[in-house]
């Protein structure tokens, strides 16, 4: 942030505003304060059957490797709308939501990651732009040396362990940075 | 936005970029793109034996009315430690986290809203600077004519109900203003 994009001023600081707790990107000039929020990540889990549908990445990061469909949740939208284009958009692949599965929070990323179990309604999908190739995988066939991202590896082995339990439950959990790398905390819901 | 807050340009058009497929502000002058997400609101409903705790708002919008302890969550935290410091900076409560209860999108808000169960710790709350008042509320004694925001009053509708059936699950919805004023569609969650 080089200049206000309000009053084109270069006085840029960042400091905390009166009556806040944290700093900020504040123009001296005009008084404008700039927020910025974690954004949501949303995107399925959409299965057929016993294979779920993976998309390997034409883009980076993560060029090459395999991941659920799912981006940047847009303002107008809601989290499944979000979810739905997403799976539209990456793997031209069309699902009947079945409910919230997995909200991973990424702090130092500043993401909240949200995935939905979805049942495909038909086989006729297809790499999008963003997507080398789409496949539907059965457990043994899973990638799990090539996945993209920690939350596809955690949002997968919960899936597997729930359709072998029978019940699909909600998973929350946090993915911390600490000294040996990236760990998973699980937030196991309360008995209701 | 008047200027690029990047090279300090005044040629900002809202235009699609290539390869995206919703309009952007961009710079015609260095190609930056500015992205603009939704945000998420996160807060607890907390409860002490069959009461409730509420904040009367000493801030606009609704600046009188009862609310649930909520705010932005901010860039660096989880949704539940969003949802904890909120409940600390408006009611100067402190609760123990019991697991996410209700995520209202608002789609035309560009917010999800997302209130975990909490119980206090103790009874040693009172207002924050937001806050005009906090107050423990019994079921009859909920002022529902005075509620801040719809996603407070169906939260708190639905934790009535699960009290009462002893059960307490996910609410996921969304409020959707129409002709007739806002809506609210409940997804209900699929059977496990």
């Amino acid at each position: 942030m080089n200049y206000c994009s309000r009053c084109g001023s270069i006085h840029i600081v960042h400091r905390i505003p009166d009556g806040d707790h944290r700093p900020r990107h504040v123009c001296e000039h005009c008084g404008e304060i700039f927020y910025e929020n974690p954004r949501i990540v949303a995107g399925t889990l959409p299965e057929w059957q016993d294979q779920i549908l993976l998309c390997r990445r034409a883009i980076e990061p993560r060029l090459g490797f395999w991941t659920l469909p799912a981006g940047f949740m847009e303002n107008g939208e809601t989290t499944v709308e979000a979810a739905l284009r997403e799976t539209w958009e990456e793997a031209h692949a069309r699902v009947e939501p079945l409910g919230l599965y997995s909200l991973v929070n990424l702090p130092q990323g500043n993401q909240v990651f949200m995935i939905f179990r979805g049942r495909l309604l038909d086989l006729d999908f297809g790499p999008g732009a963003e997507t080398l190739e789409t496949r539907l995988f059965r457990e043994e066939e899973i990638p799990w040396e090539e996945l993209a991202f920690a939350t596809v590896q955690h949002t997968l082995r919960f899936y597997l362990a729930d359709r072998r339990a029978g019940a699909y439950g909600l998973h929350v959990g946090d993915i911390v940075r600490g000294p040996d790398g990236p760990a998973y905390h699980h937030r196991r819901p309360p008995p209701a």
